[in-house]
């Protein structure tokens, strides 16, 4: 533990899609250092991310769960849970705030990359104007995903485009049709609609469905020959572009 | 070296944006059992991606520069520059197909992810289908760059984009006004058509201009800053998204 004069820090370190040989030496670094490791999960439920490193925590060391109030499954949009889950950051903010205070590093371990729609954004919104803050990159979701299917996704001058299942058929189908490659996060029960978008925007015949991407029972097939529509919210929909190959 | 008898496999490893450290576990384990370590490399210039693993060859491995023929900086339209590349492609191919026939383990390391813009997608689209081949994912050049600049760059249901800056330049303004987030690449000439697109959607002041992202030399100033329009070939311009903050 640093001692109580020295001036602690923040730590956003990614820890990769899943597989804990997908972690950065960077991010074993950071998990020998830090005085305090922090980790989201929903109440209940175990941490992925602490998951993934267990085998690198420091025997002894303090152990922070963020403890989501709600699920962040549910969409964003109304009053009561835009401000349950601002208070909870706010908060999650002040004890993180406290340690660094009194000297220690803590590290907010994160599935995927920090920045790159992770939870870890809202701490560093809220702590890196007033403590010195490093990220540690990670390999994201989307990588593990297309990387364990084996399919190239982007190339050359292709246009990449990452769209959430949630949005209007209408829309859904206007911009998968207007990139050249793209991945769909948050399949869960948008399937039906992102079938019907795919199809009308010709991409159906080279979209490939993964579920638990990451994971030893991981799935892919091709979304053409899924006959059902029952999938998680964390499944993903990979449309690779790369039409001209060389 | 793994017996003639044996089966040799393709492994594209990830070896991450440029810091040594940004290397996965299963990167540095892949380098340790490959009996050949293939990199890709202009000729007369040293391999970015074989500098990033330097610490990790074993002594003695067997090294297997692959060097193109031609720059890849040009615009890859001409059919001398089509026949050239995928001549050079086919005859990599080929070199690495003989090392596996003989029952060895060729990695072939790649910057950043090996299947997101990246040479070796070449490779595996000539190989994959004849010899077993295992991808390594890797942290990408662009999370390398919004991480260095302690950039958030997209949340919750943000519509992310990666455009090459070689895009016309209503194209390019279109675009940008029409996601959420967006990363520019392969900037270098074309900074001042992007600086007028980013401009036109409303977008520059929040535009981020990166160069040699993840080197210790690195430059990120905000692009309304930055004076002259002088950009080297691989600056990116980063433009986050999440603009409503919870």
């Amino acid at each position: 533990m640093s001692g109580a004069m020295a001036r602690g820090r923040l730590l956003g370190v990614g820890v990769g899609p899943g597989d804990p040989e997908l972690i950065t030496l960077k991010a074993v670094r950071a998990l020998e250092t830090a005085d305090v490791v922090a980790h989201f999960a929903k109440a209940g439920y175990p941490s992925h991310a602490r998951a993934i490193v267990a085998s690198h925590l420091r025997a002894g060391v303090t152990e922070l769960p963020l403890l989501y109030p709600v699920t962040t499954e549910l969409p964003s949009c109304g009053n009561a849970y835009r401000e349950a889950i601002a208070d909870f950051y706010d908060t999650s903010a002040a004890t993180i705030a406290a340690h660094i205070e009194a000297g220690r590093t803590v590290a907010v371990i994160c599935e995927g990359d920090p920045l790159f729609y992770g939870s870890y954004m809202h701490l560093h919104a809220r702590l890196s104007p007033r403590y010195p803050a490093e990220i540690t990159a990670g390999v994201t979701g989307m990588s593990g995903c297309w990387s364990a299917a084996g399919v190239p996704i982007a190339q050359g001058d292709d246009i990449f485009a990452v769209l959430p299942a949630t949005l209007p058929e209408a829309e859904l189908t206007r911009r998968l049709a207007d990139a050249d490659a793209a991945v769909v996060m948050k399949v869960g029960r948008h399937l039906p609609k992102l079938r019907r978008a795919l199809d009308r925007s010709g991409r159906l015949p080279r979209a490939i469905y993964v579920e638990r991407g990451t994971t030893a029972d991981a799935k892919m097939i091709p979304l053409a020959a899924k006959t059902d529509d029952a999938a998680p919210y964390f499944a993903v929909v990979l449309v690779p572009g790369w039409e001209r190959q060389p």
